[in-house]
């Protein structure tokens, strides 16, 4: 099975397992539109490649760290989007949460897909119940306070923030915990795995400001120009396009060094490689500079 | 150490440990105002009664369930104040937090409240990790879908609920959480705790709807006459004044007898009795009977 079929059955059977039968009926469909249909899952399939290049012996246990980190970043876009932030219509190319169940729904799904990512690994526990105990505090830490995506999205609220603080943790946070719950799941130590998933984490967030510019929204499936209509710290505005064009790369080198010699080095160098060129794609980048010069 | 102190000792700790360094102020500062000043803590104070009726040999494990109840609670009251839901001005005698901290910070002080809660279990595992894993999964149920309170709260958005169903989910939940969360600390089975946990969650809800209507704000800390003015399901107005007080006295009667025989079964059935009692005093009760008669 392709990963992305294999991550969208393991988040589908959750939501069968535990958003159906006795739910409010309409906070069953808001969760389910909250989650499907994805956008790249990148996060959950960089968890189960890392567990994979780890020889991971506990296919449930990734399975279940993959799943509730696609869940987790499904409630912080859930609730981003809610009108008290970004106020966003569009998301993955539908109505965002909000608009197509109303805010309170918007709300409440978000809190259930963040209870509902500790229960799948909970769940998932008993075969190896230490590495999941520590998986566990892997996850929290990547979403919670103080370096956590929610603590990211609450630098927003301040009237100061390094621009690296804040995107590190509301983006960085929760793919190096992507990275590490892989490595956890597969009994394999996480510190090493560390790196990978920050880099790439802000890989992602400098082509997501980079995106914010030079996209149109229907190649997005969501808005364009956000970051600077809602006065947001962003890599373009604070250095420009063709510095972070400069950056993205660096920091897509950076991560491909970073990958641990394991049995799975190749093929995880390569995913990073396809996912850099899905994000800004290597003619765009050149074209940027290009003109620059 | 007074129960009530030491449950505030625990909370102190987990937000000392978790919000303060590197955390956005302003977010730590809407944390804390969500925790502090407390309520009566009758679920993590009951939790911790149910583990050591059962011996608790693994406080360490016990505190944090017991803390992460309370925590959870706290997040559901921050969430349910919003402005989207009952727009509430006071809550524990002090500003809501959304009102304190603006709509945002209270959004994300709520997912933060959630994600701290499993941590503090997670981090408490390693002695005990399969207990950890069934206790977060007990979390888990009385917290998200299809019978939790965030699904409890849900179904204020269905245009129609049964009574029972809502306040099960909406108070019940997270009562049995309590108990059952209890006994798992302590290595336990659970199930017996159960109907403790589910009278009393009742029990409470009728209180809080009796309170609605004979109390005043300065004594609830909270405004009254909420259920009425947003046309929520509420016992007294389903089924009035007087069978709500002896449909509470027959929850209480229940309640006390439910508890199973062991060691802490008096101090348990006190402590139900001294709750009963602070909820709606034995005097209120006749004079609403007796009124009526």
């Amino acid at each position: 099975m392709d990963i992305v079929a294999l991550i969208d059955h393991v988040l589908q059977r959750a939501l069968d397992d535990h958003c159906q039968a006795g739910s409010p009926p309409r906070l069953a469909a808001a969760i389910r539109h909250s989650v499907f249909p994805g956008g790249a899952r990148i996060r959950p399939r960089l968890c189960l490649a890392v567990a994979m290049a780890c020889d991971d012996d506990q296919p449930a246990l990734s399975q279940a760290a993959a799943a509730a980190i696609e869940l987790l970043h499904c409630a912080s876009l859930v609730h981003d989007d809610l009108p008290c932030f970004d106020d966003a219509p569009l998301r993955r190319g539908q109505a965002s949460v909000h608009v197509a169940y109303g805010e309170r729904l918007a709300v409440l799904a978000g809190d259930a897909l963040i209870v509902l990512a500790f229960q799948l690994v909970a769940e998932a526990a008993e075969a190896a119940p230490l590495r999941a105990a520590t998986l566990l505090r892997t996850l929290a830490q990547g979403v919670g306070v103080p370096f956590g995506i929610v603590a990211g999205q609450a630098w927003e609220c301040e009237p100061q923030v390094a621009l690296r603080d804040y995107q590190r943790a509301k983006t960085g946070a929760l793919f190096a915990a992507a990275t590490m719950a892989g490595a956890e799941a597969a009994g394999a130590p996480a510190e090493p795995w560390r790196a990978l998933g920050e880099c790439l984490g802000e890989a992602y967030q400098v082509a997501d400001d980079i995106r914010d510019v030079v996209s149109d929204p229907a190649a997005l499936g969501k808005p364009v120009g956000q970051d600077q209509a809602l006065g947001r710290p962003s890599w373009v505005s604070d250095w420009g396009l063709v510095a972070s064009v400069k950056r993205f790369q660096e920091l897509v080198d950076r991560a491909i060094a970073s990958v641990p010699d394991c049995r799975g080095q190749g093929a995880l160098q390569a995913l990073v490689r396809l996912e850099a060129e899905r994000l800004v794609p290597q003619s765009l980048r050149s074209n940027l500079v290009r003109e620059a010069a």
